[in-house]
This record gives C-alpha cells, sequence and structure tokens, in this order.
C-alpha cells in the first residue's frame, strides 16, 4: 500500500475534481455555506463521560435533544440512528413483532427489512407495489390492497411500507394507517428517502403551499425511520426515527435499538445530526422556497425533452402514483435506444456528472437545497444536450418498449416456510432450469424494478424459471443469487 | 434549542477546556502529529459511486485494502466494521451458529455477545473468569476451565471469551486455541481492548522484546475483533475484524456482517480505520518503544504509592492473571477509606483528568501512544498527590476489604431455558425477596466485577436473591433490572 493509494488520498483528489453528484449523501460535500466550518472530527469525537451522555440509556443531553426532536417533528419519540436507516428499520421489525409471528410488507422494502424477518423468523405476507407503466418502475402501494390483505390475514402483528421510493414515488400513508388502525396494529414506515419531506413542517408555523409532500409522521404512520444524509446535510449513516406510541411497546423498540446499534456511538454524528435538525428548523423553509423555484425550472426545461423523458407529475398523476418527490430527477430511456448505464455513462463521461442509480432503462438524480444554481444547470444542459443528439442520430424507436409486460412479477408467492426457516435449511446447488417445484433458500432480485422474484421458503414456478431464464438473456441485471453468473440456484436439499 | 447548547458547540468547547481525557478514543483528541490534517469531514463524505466500492460486496478498492490489511495482521480475512465491535461481536457470534445451537461463553463478555444469543436463540454454558483476588476484579479465562467445559458439553459449537478485559488482563489464548480446536470448533475473541496488541507484529520484522501481549489472532484464535477507537487513533464507532478461516464458515459470517452494519456505511470512517493501520504499519514500532519506556517510568512511579495501589505484573503474576496489558493503569483503593467514583470526582475536580470507569474500589486510566508526556505526568502528580493526603488523614484501612468474598459469584447458573426464550415469556413483576425458586427474564449485573449474577431464563436461587440484597444494602451498583430502584426482578409468569 502506498500513501497516494490510501481511501483518504482518494476522496480527497475526489472532492476536487469537476465531477457533480447527483447522488446521496444530500450535503453534495458543499456544507459550508449551511453548516458553517466544521471542525476537525477527531477534535470533537469523545466517548460517554461526566457531562455527556449514553445513547441507550439517556440521561442527560442526549435525552433533552431528543426530547427537542421529538417535539419539533411532532413525535412521541425521536431516537437518533448511527448505524443508518438499516439499523432504525432492524429495530422496528424486532421491536414490534414477536419471533414466528405474521407481518405484511411491502415486496419492495430494503433489505434490512428482510434482514429483520429473517432475524425474528417472521411469517411474512407481501403487498406488491403498483406499477406505473409509462416507465415500468414500482408504484405506490395501495391501501385497497392493504385492507384486503388484512382482512386475509387477521393474524398479521403489523404493517410496513416504504415511501418514497427510491424513484420518489409516495403512497397515501394517511389512508393506509386508517386502515391499519382500525385492526389496532401499527404501520411502519421506511422514509429514508423523505428526511426533506419533514422541513416544511418543522416549528410551529406550517407552509401552506408545499414543494414536498407530508412526512409519514403527520399522516398518521407509527414508526417512520428517515435516512438524515440521503438529502439533507447530515453524514452518511446517520438517520433518525419518529415514534408515535400507541400501538407501539417503547421498552421492547428501546432494547432493539440498543442491539443494533454500537454501544460506542460516534459523538460526530449526534452532533451532526442535531445541527442538521437544528439548522432545517431555523433556516430550512427559506432554502426550500427557493430550492422549489430552482426545482420548477429544471422540470420545466427537462419536460421539452423529445426522447428521453422526466417523470412528473404535472397533469395530474399516473396511475400508480399517489404523489411524486419532486426533487428526485427520474430520467426514463424507454423512447430511446440506450439503456439506462449509458446514459448514465454519458453523463459521467462528457458532463462530469455523477447520478445516484442507473436501472435499466432509466437514471435517477437526487437533487438537494444543497445542489448549487450551477450544478442544476449543467444537469439541465446535459440532458437538453443529450436529447437532441439522440433525436439527431435517429435513435429512437417509433413505441415505448414493452418488454416489461412479460417480464413484470406480481404473482402470490408461494410461501411454504418463513424466510429464516429456509435459510438454515440444508440445501443443494441447481440448474435453475431444473428447479420446478423446489423451495428456494435465495433470494432473486431483478433490476428493475428491484423487488425479489423469488425469496427463501417460496415455492419456484415453472413461471419464475421463465422469467429469471428471460431476463438474463434480455441481458437484465439478476441478483441475489450466491451464484453470480445466475446459472445456478441454492434449493433445499431433498 | 439555542445555538450554544448544541452538542456540536459543546463538544467545541469540551476540547478547548482543560480536561485531559484517560480514556477512549485513542487518538485522545491529539490527532495532528500523527495523522496530519484531516480534511472537513463533509468534504470527503461520499457513497458508493463509481471508482469507490461497496463494504458489504467488494470488488474494487476497499475490497483491496481490507485484503492488504488481512496481510499484514495475518489473517485470512479482515473485515472493517462501521457498527463498532459490537457489529463484530454479533456477526460473529451469529455467523458461527445457527439457531438453537450451543456455546461456551465467557461469562464476563460484552453485551454485544449475549444480544447475539438472544437473536439466534442460543444454548449457553458460563466459563467464570478467574479472580485477581488482590484487587477483586476479573481476571484469565483458565485454560483448564475450558477442557473441562467442552468435555461436559460435547455438543458445544463454538468458545467465545474476552481478552484483555477492561482492566487489561489477558488469558493463554494459545492454549485454549488449542484446546478448542481438538473438538474441531472455533475459538471466538472479543479483542475490543487490545487493539494495540497488533501493532509491534504489523509488518514483516517482528519486535523482540515486547511491550505489549501478542494479538489473539497470533495466537491460534479463528475470529478477532479489536475496536479501533479504543487504543488506537482511529474514530469511535470503528473496528476490525480478523478471520482465519479453518473453522469457520466465510459465507456465513459475511451475511450477517452486512444485516449487523448499515448498507450506507461511511466513507469517512472506512478511511478513518485504512489511514490507522497504515500509519501504525509505517510508524508504529517507534511510537511505541518510545511509548513503552514512559509507560516504564510512569508505572515505576505509580508503584511507590502507599495507600493507592497499582495493578501490576512485576515479581511474578498475580494469581487469576496471564498476562497484562501495561497500558492500563488500574488504581486500587481497596487499601485506602475512598471509594472508586470519590477517587474519580477528586482527579476530575482537581486535576482535571478524566479516568476511564471508576468502579466500586478502583479507577481504570487508558493510556495510549498518543498520549503526551505532559499528559501521563499529570496523572503521575495527581496519584502521588492524593496518595499522601490519604495517608496524611489517616484514612487507610488496616487490612484489604474483603467483603467481595462475601457476593463474588462464580456458582455454576440454574439455566431452565435460552436467554432468547425466556425474554419473550410472559412476566410479572415481583419484590426480590419473593422471588426465589422463579425464573427470571432479565439481566441482574453486579459492578464490580461486572458480569451478570443473573440471566434471563435462570433460576433465582435464595443465595442469589441474599446476595442481591446484600450488594443493595452495600451501595453497591445492581444494574439490568427494568426496575432502577433494583427492588422488583422480573420473572416468568405462573
Amino acid at each position: 500500500m502506498d500513501r497516494e493509494s490510501l481511501l483518504l488520498e482518494r476522496l480527497k483528489r475526489y472532492g476536487q475534481s469537476e465531477n457533480y453528484p447527483f447522488h446521496m449523501p444530500g450535503h453534495k460535500r458543499q456544507c459550508k455555506d449551511f453548516l458553517g466550518e466544521f471542525p476537525n472530527p477527531f477534535s470533537i469525537d469523545i466517548t460517554e463521560i461526566e457531562g455527556f451522555d449514553n445513547l441507550h440509556h439517556p440521561e442527560g443531553i442526549l435525552k433533552e435533544s431528543m426530547e427537542w426532536a421529538a417535539r419539533i417533528y411532532g413525535a412521541n419519540k425521536s431516537y437518533y440512528l448511527i448505524n443508518g436507516s438499516s439499523g432504525g428499520v432492524l429495530s422496528a421489525i424486532c421491536g414490534v413483532l414477536h419471533p414466528g409471528e405474521k407481518i405484511i410488507m411491502a415486496r419492495n422494502c430494503h433489505k434490512s427489512a428482510y434482514h429483520a424477518v429473517i432475524l425474528n423468523n417472521l411469517k411474512t405476507v407481501s403487498i406488491y407495489p403498483q406499477i406505473v407503466e409509462k416507465m415500468w418502475i414500482n408504484g405506490e402501494i395501495s391501501a385497497n390492497n392493504v385492507e384486503k390483505l388484512l382482512s386475509d390475514h387477521p393474524d398479521a402483528r403489523a404493517v410496513m411500507v416504504v415511501s418514497p421510493t427510491y424513484e420518489g414515488i409516495v403512497s397515501n400513508i394517511q389512508e393506509i394507517a386508517k386502515i391499519v388502525h382500525e385492526k389496532g396494529i401499527p404501520l411502519i414506515v421506511d422514509e429514508a428517502h423523505g428526511a426533506h419531506f419533514s422541513v416544511e413542517g418543522l416549528g410551529k408555523v406550517q407552509e401552506e403551499k408545499r414543494i414536498f409532500p407530508v412526512s409519514s409522521i403527520q399522516c398518521g404512520a407509527d414508526i417512520v425511520i428517515q435516512s438524515l444524509h440521503k438529502t439533507l446535510p447530515s453524514f452518511t449513516q446517520t438517520g433518525i426515527m419518529h415514534v408515535k406510541k400507541d400501538y407501539v411497546d417503547l421498552e421492547r423498540l428501546e432494547w432493539y435499538l440498543q442491539v443494533f446499534q454500537s454501544s460506542s456511538p460516534s459523538y460526530v454524528w449526534m452532533a451532526g445530526i442535531e445541527k442538521c435538525i437544528f439548522e432545517m428548523e431555523e433556516h430550512g423553509k427559506e432554502y426550500f422556497k427557493e430550492f422549489g423555484k430552482r426545482l420548477k425550472r429544471l422540470r420545466r426545461s427537462l419536460k421539452k425533452m423529445k426522447c428521453l423523458r422526466l417523470l412528473d407529475k404535472s397533469g395530474g398523476m399516473e396511475k400508480g402514483i399517489y404523489d411524486l418527490d419532486v426533487s428526485k430527477i427520474v430520467i426514463s430511456c424507454r423512447d430511446s435506444l440506450i439503456g439506462g448505464a449509458k446514459l448514465g455513462k454519458w453523463l459521467r463521461d462528457e458532463y462530469n456528472l455523477e447520478m445516484e442509480m442507473c436501472g435499466v432503462d432509466y437514471v435517477v438524480a437526487i437533487t438537494t437545497f444543497m445542489d448549487t444554481q450551477e450544478g442544476l444547470d449543467r444537469l439541465e444542459h446535459a440532458l437538453l444536450e443529450i436529447d437532441r443528439k439522440i433525436e439527431q442520430n435517429g435513435k429512437m424507436k417509433a413505441s415505448g418498449w414493452d418488454m416489461e409486460k412479460e417480464i413484470w412479477c406480481d404473482h402470490d408467492p408461494l410461501s411454504v416456510m418463513t424466510f429464516g426457516e429456509a435459510m438454515e435449511r440444508e440445501w443443494e446447488r441447481m440448474r435453475i432450469f431444473d428447479c420446478e417445484g423446489r423451495i428456494s433458500v435465495e433470494f432473486v432480485y431483478l433490476y428493475p424494478p428491484g423487488i425479489p422474484i423469488l425469496a427463501p421458503g417460496e415455492r419456484i414456478t415453472r413461471e419464475i424459471v421463465k422469467q429469471i431464464d428471460y431476463c438474463r438473456q434480455m441481458g437484465l441485471l439478476v441478483q441475489g443469487m450466491a451464484d453470480e453468473k445466475g446459472e445456478y440456484l441454492r434449493v433445499c436439499k431433498g
């Protein structure tokens, strides 16, 4: 290892490069204007000493700080998270459900939700999100579906959904919460991508004309997990969990929070979390007003594209979209012949713009109020120019690509045993074509839409074998299997 | 919340105070000389973008970096930990044992080990550490005891111990590893407090005359978890796990590492970890040679104390000590009339010296090579002066305090069900005096020695009831119960 190859040196060089980040973290490495000079992190990195406090048994300044946060967010309790939203999701699910109980869970949940299900050996019922057909991305969770599943599964002890999704699709949490509470059980919302939804509601005066949807904690959800680093100026790996106590055993939840989070939590992170919330409460609304205007201009301009297409809500919501986070710039290239990876590379190589995610036929740019006008201008300019070039080169198809109709998977999975049981079973390795009728011990994910087509404990049908094969032939990403080539699957033995 | 009350502002003020830290983190907030100027952490806080890598599925620079670390540490695999040693301990135990299996575990393990046992519903057999009678602190784990328990429990699937302890007591890991491997199972060592043991062994040339014991990974342990922040210059919440693969299923272990650690790991932390290891490999030996000399002078001087007493290894090891970490300055006040809390307060109030821990009748100061000579001098001066004052005031007892003989608890616990089963049972609240014969659903800890006198699933004997009552009467810390006053216990219902 030489000094120049050190991660630290690479990061310093990257920070000085021309690359502009349309990805997390939300501070966009431009923290000075908003947060002021941050001290050398070593100089403020302490442990639980006299005068400070213990995150896992707070009695002093951390207790006060988290009580203050709960107050301004309108929760009964708020908890700072230093092992990311992952730690929050694990704690929420394990804290609400006892081993062996049943959860109704959106199929597009983050993997940490699946991890919690496995750790506590829970039974699961999947809710598939709606489809945004125009783009073939995961849409909202329908309140009707939740209602139906709750009536089919009266033994369910909790419901968990993701809102907003990675692409900014928001579900009708108010309606879902009402339905869930009628059964006397809690609703958990993974709002990792929507921490900024809270900003316009912080403090006493509420904005009348909002730019962003209302946070789930105001819509009646019982546990809401927000990543602070994704869309606000806080360090990567930090988050906050808000809880309403009516349907939640706080003692059990807190027990799991200290299981899944280090017993040496970082004071640098906790100070960063608190500072972020403080500045958002003080100045967030002004910044967001300005940000809203900039987004409006950007989105208006991007709607002029002819080959590329912006996911938008103007002119009425699309089917599958209850509401939209307008700070996510989702660009579909379904109508052009280039794929998402190519578009992402084009933006990186020729414009030094780094996207958050490149799907098969779309890219996602995350914008936050920390973006500079210059940055947004560069994105606008680049996309318009690329769009023109695609048009000039005639690389446009006559009609949209409808392959997804073939592969979109929303069958009810045939769950034979819990994920947890399956993962502890003896398994054998088998060619996918021979797997029909067997029980998987692995996850198989498709991108897009980025949800498991198969999960541990589920019976493998002929339809699933065909889908996996079709996707591989089409060059789509099939992930999750231990066999990286995707030819073999692990199934229960015998 | 006003700006001056922000955690960040408090930390800045604390950093400028006269207080000198004889506690974690090991960088002692004096990082400049060793690590150079650290950049604004926001400026290097990125996510998994092109050119960087994914901690949980490393293929690029993180893979290379962790392979380099494994090479210089002499492991088959090393993993950077960003959820503290806690995340490492959880992963190690869950990664090695399947649900329901049996582990032989030192009774003085960190709570994260107990958490893993509960999550995976493991059966446990406790090994009690030896007693260092001179000070009544937890001593080494005896290899003979391990051998006996392994022969009594041939179905045990792993052994887990802590070495060094919080007070710096080291066990004979070489001998224990040999015994454990004869049964074909792995040995896990929580070496959270001994990351500095590796430094003299880093790189090609080994030191002949070592200051510190050899790391467990060189002594044959299979999984070794080190906190980097405790004794080396790395950020709080960072660590490293070293693995030898002979008795460990790496795939299973890695699966749990991505469960218990955020899917958005901090690049600031990872860069800090790598930088720390790099500088230790480059310059560690020179620094440690100097540090060794300073420690020798300090310890020689502290041995002159008449009322206070330094835990030392000179003149042959005490019973219960296989080896000692000389960087832990453990000062017993058993022979004086003041307690540990009072001694700690005295050092803080009159000398601005902050201890790592104050027990009932001792304090622990953590020193690292980042300590300044001025800092060590202040500690020496303060302790000698306090010792003189105690002597002058005649606050010295004729003989040592032997209360612990009464309360030291090393009975074999009567385990009726696993911790995990007990914690999911319905419980009722009961006065401690009425608990005889019932099964606890809680932990009860005594400080000292800081190990559970009672764990969930264990039958409460008359002896235990008497011990808890005696300790409370003597004003000792009885912790872990939900009832903070320690009068009520939660026991299985019915």
